[in-house]
């Protein structure tokens, strides 16, 4: 009874090799993804029980992605197969003052009809202790927030610790849904907050700054919004260019802020799922009862490591993160 | 004034390497193709003057494809773009007895929202004097139909030739119409009819065997019915297995009956397009003005070369098609 | 408790891409194998609940294994973990006259530290219903041995069935036991024998001939002298070279002899793991109740339909098996 | 009547992937390009309408190079076909203090046989309002220079802009004329001149330093003694290594000097072309009528972009140029 | 004292993978080759003591060249160094009807340039104890026919034995010597012939037809207008098309005529060097005092293993090639 | 008489392309390595005349090893063969803070079963001045201890300068000897030391630190226990990450010390074999009377270099290794 459960659209990802375009290319590299899958494969990566809820689509595609999963030892037992096409996005990955490229093929996937009535949650969370949600699914479709709430309400029912992670991307929101609405209906369930002062003045319509003051107070703020929210995560990127960023996280727990040090990744080999890093790090880390401040070190870690992996799949393992926490960042080698 | 007009999708095609299977693979190749698209690019190959018309995703993945047309020299001039995704299949090559396998993800794409009003016919046929359409367009979505027709009725009224392949693909056909009736109100303007006897029973209602006398007969039928038609043509597949067919071709113009011999592709490299590329062949044959006879067996053997190359598009040039009918078979180098 | 149990070692496959010799190569493909694995994966693929046992080993190489075991849902829960490396073999795949050769590094591999205090027979076979053995295990090692014989004590007790390949490859056995004397003792638990006259000569000492008439008479010997055996199946490969082959089988099942028809494989792409996919198909035809020859038939054409995948393991579902046997060798695309 | 005419030499390109030198690779990946023509496509993918006149090998290596020159909608009507081959040079691609290395096999090319009977430019630059051209087209034979005389003069005549890179690469002239001559006899009908003190010292033999002093006076005498040059741009790389480079750009346009500020390109994906992006940016932009410190802005960031692309294209967008110089060099996703 | 001389150009090869067109490839595998040195290096494979003579260029492409013979053991002390750039050729791989096409840069490579004065015959020969020429060499330039001519005179002297493919391509001879003269002059040094019908009617301007009677007519010609030489061997190929072939052989060696059996090379990998391995076969098989026939059994075996390699190479061992005449061709493992 | 000898094994490395890791891969690159060997093929490419001696398996795959030492003309003449299989060593290239990953397959090897009686020293040592080893021969196995101390007792008496790299990796040492008693042994037979302070702590049992002046007390403190040796030279490597590190080298060589300046390497390739490239450098320094001091810088340098190289070999030449110090590090194009 120690499963943490995610539940989101799994994505296949086609991209060419390198730094090149789709028109230099005649090959594609692909893997699955999707956030909160990523997040859950980062948690089985440490060791963690996983169950991951989607809907996928019933062809060869699909049978792929499952065996995709089953690879990592997450648990595929709660999805359920459509007879749409799985949905695709395409990458061209750039370099130094060369953004990446997204292009989605997701409005009409598999995912896009998950129903309510589609997923037995009674079944899906009975080993559950853990729920954790971004807010790209309710942004998907009607369907994803209508299954993902009753999904919330039970295992707010169960006593499940419910993580959030509310990133807002207004271009998904394609029906008549209010996001803002929407997102405060699901964080009224959840229980630990993840994401920063832009999330926060996202919900809340405020306009706090970026300061350390500010987080605090908006912080704070959310908690008063939202009572079941406990501690607030925020993971910050700073930019050299698309190859080199670095990486720290803060937070504030109700008593205490911390920060930590910035992670310097001079050579990025892809950030897609770096964030999901954090978080899959976070979750397992206050899973594994760290301390708040040691689970914000591991999931910031863990995002800095990722960046050293293709894919969106972080392959480190617990020692590989508390290394960096050890501070062994020079590279030497493991024989 | 001399210009091949084809209208229909265009697909990104995705598959393995070889013989894999998306569950061995880690790399897709991929291609751009579509029945009609194909017709076009093979006739280009022969030095014909040829226009795509099609609804294309306003993306980098439709900038990659339309590059892809104009590396054929088709012209793309006529293209319009579209806010949803290109539509893309999976292919899994089979080989000896196992069969190769395809999932579409074509429901929702750009081409599926192709209208009437999005397409400039009057401009686009303004040189045009062929019209090839299939069967394929007007299951897709009613707007295929729509715009198709109105594309036959200026194209009849222009004087056009207009060659249909009505390839009936029961499990395309999603909206409400009626397949048979569309299918013979497309059929009543055109002028070379590229199909055989299933074709025709499922167009006529009838019941023809495959015998030389039926076929005859079910022509006759045909062109009783639909008096625009002057010329049926047949080509016929046998399979050892999915890695060894014989091709050979049959017609029936009004006045003769004629059946060319088998070609005999003992290694098969992709199949995809072969069909494609006899209805190419045949076309430019008689827009060249062979006999029946000579457009046919033309046709033919770039069918059989198809078969020798990688990826939807024949290759082929007029001189290496003819080399096949000079009996030039044994594959000599040419240095 | 309808599991079906392997044991055996695992291997990691190194070989050139296509027909290269690693002289030639950069690049290697690989894949993970082993003939009792590839049995059990290829019975997974039908859908079949199975569990494979093995020692691997303790390092990333054993991890990616466990992994790819993973992909195809079958247990890897009672695999043990060792200091030692994974066995690898190194493959170069001929062509027409040309033979494939191998190269084995297995001989101090992880699984040669096999030893029977190493296995929980009791836990592991707490589901089964079948146990498949083959005599690459015994030639190995002696744990191999030992580890085995416990293995199949356990099975007979608990009324499992138990299929025995007893493969015999005179330059495995490198320890000091005598392959007979050790193969007729495995036997003696065995209730189905995978094998053909070569294979009863050898554990007989006979030297009966390829004939129907002798089959028979060497099949009722075998089960004379092991009478827990009732059922003898054998698989017949006729060459006309590298790359095309014929494969049949036959049957005498202590009551009546049958033989099904040649199934022509005219482009091998790859005849590792044949013989393997044969027995998963007869194994999953019995078990589930097909009648002796249906099985038989079903084991055939799983192993025709081998040869048209890449690596070790047998693809083909349940449909596309049955597909053969209907008749559908043409290749025909699935869409 | 907008076209920008180039004209040179096409190239194949031959390099081992990645890092590698030719004695660790089996495979070569290629490309086309050509100073001029790298030009001419980069103004292409910018929109511009451009045509690109050369000699090119009557075989399928020159259809090949055509159908990449038509993937990007460069005009190749004015292209003419010859029996020699067309010219390759091979690439190793250094890293760090390893510098990359060029080996040429082009002294026979298709090119090198051009002659001024063999183009005709009063149809090929009916269109032209800018002609652009290299010292590298006088210096492969005296066919290129002669040929390029009288475009250049017709290109006078009918009042184009004429840009001039008049790159002096000493071990490139292999016949018996004088180099500087034959350039001054160029540049005499040049209106913008693109190059630096090195450049206007070669030809002009004067000494200057690479002060901003020195280059303001050189250009000063460069126009005096060339009356139609009217601009001096002049692009400077600063490397810390074959990895990591810094561009910038100045100029002195009669009236003012101006210098931008350093772009900093900290992880180089490759770099050939940069040089012929800057050209291809400046042209663009003056011929957008940028202001002139604009279009040498636009320049310099679309050769910076261009260090993060695979291959000689330059394959920025105006957009993404424009984006660098609103200072989104972080290299945030496009979604 | 026991060394066999090859004289001659060599080229690298570039082709895209598989069946595909330069068109649609991005990647191409390159090799080195060239008639004479497939010779030499297939004899080395066997375990000759080889030596190739050759003029190669000075740059890492000729590096590269050099350290591909050495991988073989192939002596490169008398190999020259030139300014100019290493020959190429470009193939595109057909199947089944498609023919191969080739397409050469070797016009003005580094072989071009040979001249007598820079081979130093005396010390290259030194070791020798047989000559290997084709009629490439004389074809290729003057200074290949004169320098060659050198290398025979010499060889003669010392005894050596002298085998002559005098293969005649119209299209190779580009100066103004009379291939027909030359090649007589060159055949007056030779003892062995390895060509046939065609061959002789080229060098003596007879009519023989193909039949085994004018076969041995025109030996015995040859060998009255040529009393050097003693032995005609020549090599049968049967295509059934571009992927199927049969290759046998036969020979008039003054006493006896003999023909082998068709060997049946149903999935042909590459016939690049086949005819070379044929060649390298029989030198192999004469040189180690086989009898004339086993040797031209030898020669066969070895040409019809060598295309189920890719490249231009045979990696065929005697081992292997003696398998083939014991009539192991049905491709079993070798473990 | 000017032969350069190394002894020891040889390794096949496998590893997955660029970052990824096994589970991510399908195909893995191969080399062949061994840090003594990759020291011999570092001096060939500078143009050393190298024997290495080893023992290597009697399969397609030492075949293939010998050809590729062969490929840089080092001598492969006393090599013997084994029934082992070779040495594999299976490699996850790290980036940035994450570190590379080894896992070897050697214990029971060809090199494994090396004999003193297996290796004919006499003859192998005939041309021989110098002699290379390093303490991973010794830690294999007692044969290998024992057939090294064989040869160098050879090399001593026949006056042969012999440099030692004593490297200590405490978990190769499986059998029962005593690391600092054979290390201190073959030591004693040594001239030249290549190491730090670390090796001499190692093998005195001191405790110097890392300062300058250590340094030279601990170098002064090894020669007086080994009065053989009489140059102590130190590769000093500091890392900021796994992709970026600094080198720089020291030296004591009894009169004075010296220090190199840091050489920068932003991006590292691939740092497999970079300790072997300075060993090679220094000793071809030396061999070829370069003061201690530039053969020292020319050893950094050479170290520097080979970090630019994908696989174990540096292939660098001498040129190329003096342009470094002679400041040429800025990465220009050689043309």
């Amino acid at each position: 009874m120690n499963q943490i459960i995610t539940f989101g659209e799994v994505l296949m990802r086609l991209s060419p090799e390198g730094n090149k375009k789709f028109m230099q290319a005649n090959l594609l590299e692909f893997y699955f993804g999707g956030t909160e899958l990523n997040v859950g494969i980062s948690i089985a990566n440490f060791g963690g029980d996983v169950k991951h809820i989607s809907c996928i689509s019933d062809d060869f595609i699909g049978d792929t992605a499952i065996s995709y999963l089953r690879k990592f030892d997450v648990s595929t037992s709660a999805i359920v197969r459509s007879k749409r096409p799985l949905g695709v996005y395409f990458l061209e990955v750039g370099a130094v003052m060369r953004p990446s490229s997204i292009s989605y093929n997701r409005s009409h996937s598999s995912f896009s009809e998950i129903k309510p009535e589609m997923v037995d949650w009674e079944k899906s969370l009975r080993k559950g202790v853990w729920f954790h949600w971004t807010g790209i699914t309710p942004a998907l479709c009607k369907g994803g927030y209508e299954t993902l709430k009753e999904g919330l309400i039970l295992a707010q029912k169960r006593g499940m610790e419910i993580s959030a992670d509310p990133t807002y991307r207004s271009n998904l929101w394609k029906y008549d849904g209010d996001p803002k609405e929407i997102l405060r209906d699901l964080l009224s369930y959840s229980t630990i907050f993840i994401g920063g002062v832009n999330e926060i003045n996202e919900v809340l319509g405020t306009n706090f700054s970026y300061s350390e003051e500010d987080f605090i107070k908006a912080s704070k703020l959310l908690m008063k919004e939202f009572p079941t929210i406990k501690k607030v995560f925020d993971k910050i990127r700073t930019a050299v260019n698309a190859s080199w960023h670095k990486i720290r996280s803060r937070m504030w727990n109700g008593v205490e802020f911390r920060e930590t040090k910035d992670l310097d990744i001079t050579h990025i080999v892809d950030r897609i799922g770096t964030g999901d890093a954090y978080a899959a790090g976070l979750i397992y880390g206050l899973h594994q009862n760290f301390d708040d401040f040691k689970a914000m070190e591991f999931g910031a870690a863990a995002s800095a490591l990722k960046h050293t992996y293709e894919g969106d799949v972080n392959y480190a393992s617990v020692d590989e993160v508390l290394g960096i926490l050890d501070g062994n960042t020079s590279g030497r080698f493991n024989r």
